[in-house]
């Protein structure tokens, strides 16, 4: 029956390409049989309750062979019609070229950028250990489930892979299942032209379990190792398949040329020939395949029910443990919590204002993990009263994600799609462009993950340009759907706290100084800061200078203001934590802020700052670092790039007086 | 004497740092044994020319170590003085917080950010294989040398190391030399807690030799390791030398507290009882040292004037060679390179344009090599009449990065550092995210490295928003240094060469199209070009509406003014293929262009397009794309999010009506 449920796969996946006239068949000839024997077989779900917590999670990890998991998904009964897959690739459908978290039933990560699925991955299997050990009891294991993930030669080259392995083997996530399909093949030739490495060997290195030479087209080699991957000895495993790319293909089996690009209908026809599947028929699904599923689905549903009917006894059993859970999976924050009255030092680094918050917050919020790429001395992001997660102890709260940026990104993006755990993440700034790929993909799917990214400009001093951030923070502004948040003191921080754990859809990045600042002592409130940017002092209802900043250089601005009333040019100054959610408030509220009559705009930034000319309209002056600086103490160095009261204040006046003349 | 040096190391190191009151002693300390040997005996170099071509290259690439890498360059004879490194990580000093290429004599190149040294040391390798390959003559191997990298636990976890390892063991890089310096702390503890994979055998499977437990304080054990090093058996090397981070501190040997902090007063003393160094010194260095270096540095000279001689008989005897090397070493272009003769379709991707215009000048450049990250048939950048480069054959063209952009980032700017080629590598514009790190290095050391992005836009289509860059071309134009260029037709992709190729420092960013583009007919000019925007269509010389445009939207721009036209809106269209050097043009030119009067000014671009604001004073209609779009055919997207000429125009034409009335 798997070898008949292969085959429709295979008929399915070319015709919907061939319909698109765009696509991968590929991987979905390639692992037709791979993907029979997991969804047909092996998989725990319901195709009804495709959020069930417990199901067994899949990620197509080599997103491009998307139609394979969408043919799989229609079978298997989620509410994918064969209109869906008649659709694949089109504008509104939900059959989209690469896999689509949120998008369509049944996807649990939205893949196609090599390794990240992989990673997201490592954090789903790292999810369900934490949790089953915090809500599994001796008589009930309702948290049991296992990852798996379908990796490319393409996957298996790509760096964050070789990272989150490496954490996958630490952290012994026995219940993660990679199946390899190594067809030796990518995207422009042999993979013996580029990647002739083992493997297996490097897995193994990893501390991981690895079923090596399984016949990919061998449905009981498949089976049988899917078998083993169960059996439970501390590690994670990888099944390294071998396959042939565009299996079945005539001419173009085993060849690049069927990897991403419609075969024709010729090859079609071939490989319908080749297959015995009827001719004279597209998007052909036999009887008997549909009947298998039929009764596949009813047995699962069986196996569901089971569970809630488990589930059930343990929340009467286990009542408080059961709201702790539903409340981590619906990111409930206590009614009343709340930093406001927690004691900050007065002249303190946002960094160390929010290691304060954050560890206030952990006691509060059960459902919060998280930690850095070996810098958390510095992020201050230790979870100083918690524990931490290690192999065979997931009850921490504190992750070590060692130097891996990229896959601690992806990892937490993985811990965000299992629900349950609401996961941050720290490094340096600068270093955010190592994370970048798993970042846009977090904002992709709309994940709440929280992203502190601490040493936030050239006031980081002595470790130089390499270290000192200077497109970083804008690079970040303009990743759709990131929220990026720099606040002034920490009273910002502790209203970006408030809003952040409020926050249930989408990414957020923290930014945050290394070097100390004032508390401005502005009262504000969580509905000022809400705007995004706020006036925080005003000299003059129709002030001469109005200056805007954000992060360190609030307090610059707030230096320059009284060097200039000195002078007796009148200020206001305007804090924007958060420009682009300032830019997206209605033009009341940004007119009254700015006040659009005479005055002379200025923006202070310590980067590149392109985007406040759009913000602020008018804008005359935009003070901002656009050069790599240099090493040194952090003063000196942003004095030598012209960030000096008395400096910035000089060239507000020269330009105030030119205005006036 | 080793001994003695590596005591003299420790001693300069902490003192450095202490004066600096910031820096890293653990590494100084923990590899002063390593770096003793390395520069006091095993390295082939002259330090009154620290550019010599065959020389020996060493990366340090845990560039946090960089006060040790400035006192072996002291003691060795290059041109840092004492004075200099007391000036440790001061503002103006050449010995800043982290190694910076071009800065400090000796310096090979910068690092800090983990793991990209051990992938420039790959690419220096592979540089050194192709030109040994292509000048070396069965009596003349005038290119001989070694590439050491010292890597730390945190370059070895990091995706980048392991991207670049496996393809240093596919190229078979037999003179590539990394000491891995295991010392097992990393910044915020024991690797123990989060790096317990097995490093030997990860390497291994990577097809290196590993030389294994090598004690790293034993001189005699490192001496003979790096001997063994140099026996040939066609792999790269990975020596793992155990070492004690902090080494000689009383209190902080083993312990993270040593790594990136000073280690203070009390332990200095200490330290410096344990060693033997004269506490009421600092900066101390003894005369037997000195002398030791005198006599090394007079031996190497000998060894650089006999391969001087020997280059000399070389250049006599194969003076085409000589020519070919010294044009390469210089970047030097025929005079009368010039692309406007090829003969390119009307109707063709910019893409395609480039892939033609790229094999025509690998005919004339024989320096220039590349490839890209398994997408060639996409990106079109295979030289077709040129061969591969491959184990044991490095005199073909076309390299093979695999899936790994980020590692062909920075093994690209090492063949650029290595001198006497000139590499380009190329990649979907979305998946420059993925070499983001690499790509900003390669801008702070001001290498000439040519990126190709293609697909540059939501008209890439079916692959959907994993695949559709929107943030990326914004995010490239931020970075300092990186010039990006966004050619509208194949006339501007020809002109785009022409200026790359002549340029002899920093990186180009090239951004291509996937979808055909027509030739605009402006006869255009290199020298216009060379302004980064001009009038590319005049309808008026005070036009109504002014739209500027860069790519493929300039076309969008020329359809939308036939819509404008038939309405009696005069207008002018602006090409601006690169932004930021039409933004540094003088006043007048600007002017001129933009026409600062009472035109309406539009600019559309298919993607975020933030700085475009100020680019164009008083742009008051900016047509951009600033979500993810969704996957379908290219048109169909862009239409979907409002690109389409007719929407365009109406939005226009709705905007210059409320600017009339």
């Amino acid at each position: 029956m798997i070898t008949e449920v292969a085959k429709i796969i295979r008929g399915l996946s070319v015709d919907a390409i061939e319909k698109a006239n765009s696509g991968h068949p590929g991987l979905p000839l390639g692992c037709a049989d791979i993907g029979a024997v997991l969804f047909g077989e092996v998989l725990k779900y319901d195709p009804e309750k495709p959020d069930w917590l417990n199901r067994d999670r899949f990620v197509l990890s080599a997103g491009h062979g998307s139609i394979m998991l969408y043919v799989l998904l229609h079978l298997s009964g989620y509410a994918i019609t064969l209109e869906d897959i008649k659709n694949f690739r089109q504008v509104g459908s939900i059959t989209p070229g690469h896999p689509e978290y949120g998008l369509t039933p049944g996807v649990e990560a939205t893949t196609g950028p090599l390794g990240q699925g992989f990673a997201n991955g490592v954090g789903m299997a790292l999810a369900e250990r934490i949790l089953a050990q915090k809500y599994n009891k001796e008589d009930f294991d309702i948290i049991n489930h296992y990852t798996y993930v379908l990796a490319s030669d393409g996957c298996m080259m790509e760096g964050i892979t070789s990272e989150a392995a490496s954490l996958a083997g630490h952290w012994g996530l026995e219940k993660l299942v990679v199946v390899y399909d190594k067809n030796q093949v990518s995207l422009s030739g042999s993979t013996e032209l580029t990647f002739t490495e083992s493997v297996a060997d490097r897995f193994r290195a990893y501390n991981w379990q690895v079923i090596d030479k399984v016949n990919g087209h061998d449905i009981d080699e498949i089976r049988t190792a899917l078998m083993k991957a169960k059996e439970k000895n501390g590690k994670p495993v990888l099944i390294i398949a071998e396959t042939h790319i565009g299996y079945g293909a005539p001419t173009k089996q085993d060849s690049y040329t069927s990897h991403g690009a419609p075969l024709g209908s010729e090859e079609v026809t071939g490989l319908k020939k080749k297959l015995g599947l009827p001719l004279d028929k597209t998007f052909y699904i036999s009887d008997t395949v549909r009947e298998y599923f039929q009764v596949k689905k009813s047995n699962l549903l069986k196996e569901r029910q089971q569970w809630e009917e488990k589930y059930s006894r343990w929340s009467e059993k286990y009542p408080e443990e059961r709201a702790q859970l539903q409340k981590a999976l619906n990111l409930e924050i206590p009614e009343k919590m709340d930093f406001w009255a927690l004691d900050i030092d007065e002249k303190i680094a946002t960094r160390s204002a929010s290691g304060e918050i954050l560890n206030n917050a952990a006691e509060e919020v059960p459902y919060l993990v998280g930690g850095s790429a070996d810098l958390d001395p510095s992020t201050m992001t230790y979870l100083s009263k918690f524990s931490e997660i290690q192999k065979g102890c997931y009850n921490g709260r504190n992750i070590r994600f060692g130097v891996r940026e990229h896959a601690m990104g992806a990892i937490c993006s993985g811990l965000s799609l299992h629900k349950g755990l609401r996961p941050f993440c720290s490094t340096f700034l600068v270093f955010s462009d190592y994370m970048r790929p798993a970042l846009r993909l977090a904002a992709l799917m709309r994940l709440p993950v929280i992203f502190i990214f601490t040493h936030d400009s050239v006031y980081v001093g002595e470790d130089g340009p390499t270290h000192q951030p200077i497109e970083q923070l804008e690079s970040l502004r303009i990743i759709p759907g990131l929220q990026v948040i720099r606040p002034a003191d920490s009273d910002e921080v502790k209203a970006a706290w408030q809003h952040i754990l409020g926050k249930k859809e989408g990414p957020v990045a923290l930014i945050l100084s290394r070097q100390k600042l004032s508390l401005l002592k502005k009262s504000l409130g969580i509905k000022e800061f809400s705007r995004g940017g706020y006036i925080i002092y005003e000299g003059d209802q129709n002030p001469q200078v109005i200056i805007s900043a954000s992060g360190s250089e609030v307090q610059t601005a707030l230096q320059v203001k009284d060097i200039l009333e000195r002078d007796s040019i009148t200020c206001r100054i305007i804090s924007i934590p958060d420009r682009e959610t300032f830019a997206s408030q209605d033009w009341q509220y940004r007119e009254y802020v700015l006040n659009n009559k005479q005055s002379l705009q200025v923006a202070i930034e310590a980067a590149t700052g392109q985007g406040w000319y759009e913000v602020i309209p008018g804008l005359s002056l935009g003070i901002f670092i656009r050069q790599f600086a240099e090493s040194g103490p952090g003063e000196e160095v942003a004095a030598q790039f012209g960030f000096e009261p008395e400096k910035i204040a000089n060239t507000i006046k020269a330009r105030y007086k030119a205005k006036k003349d």
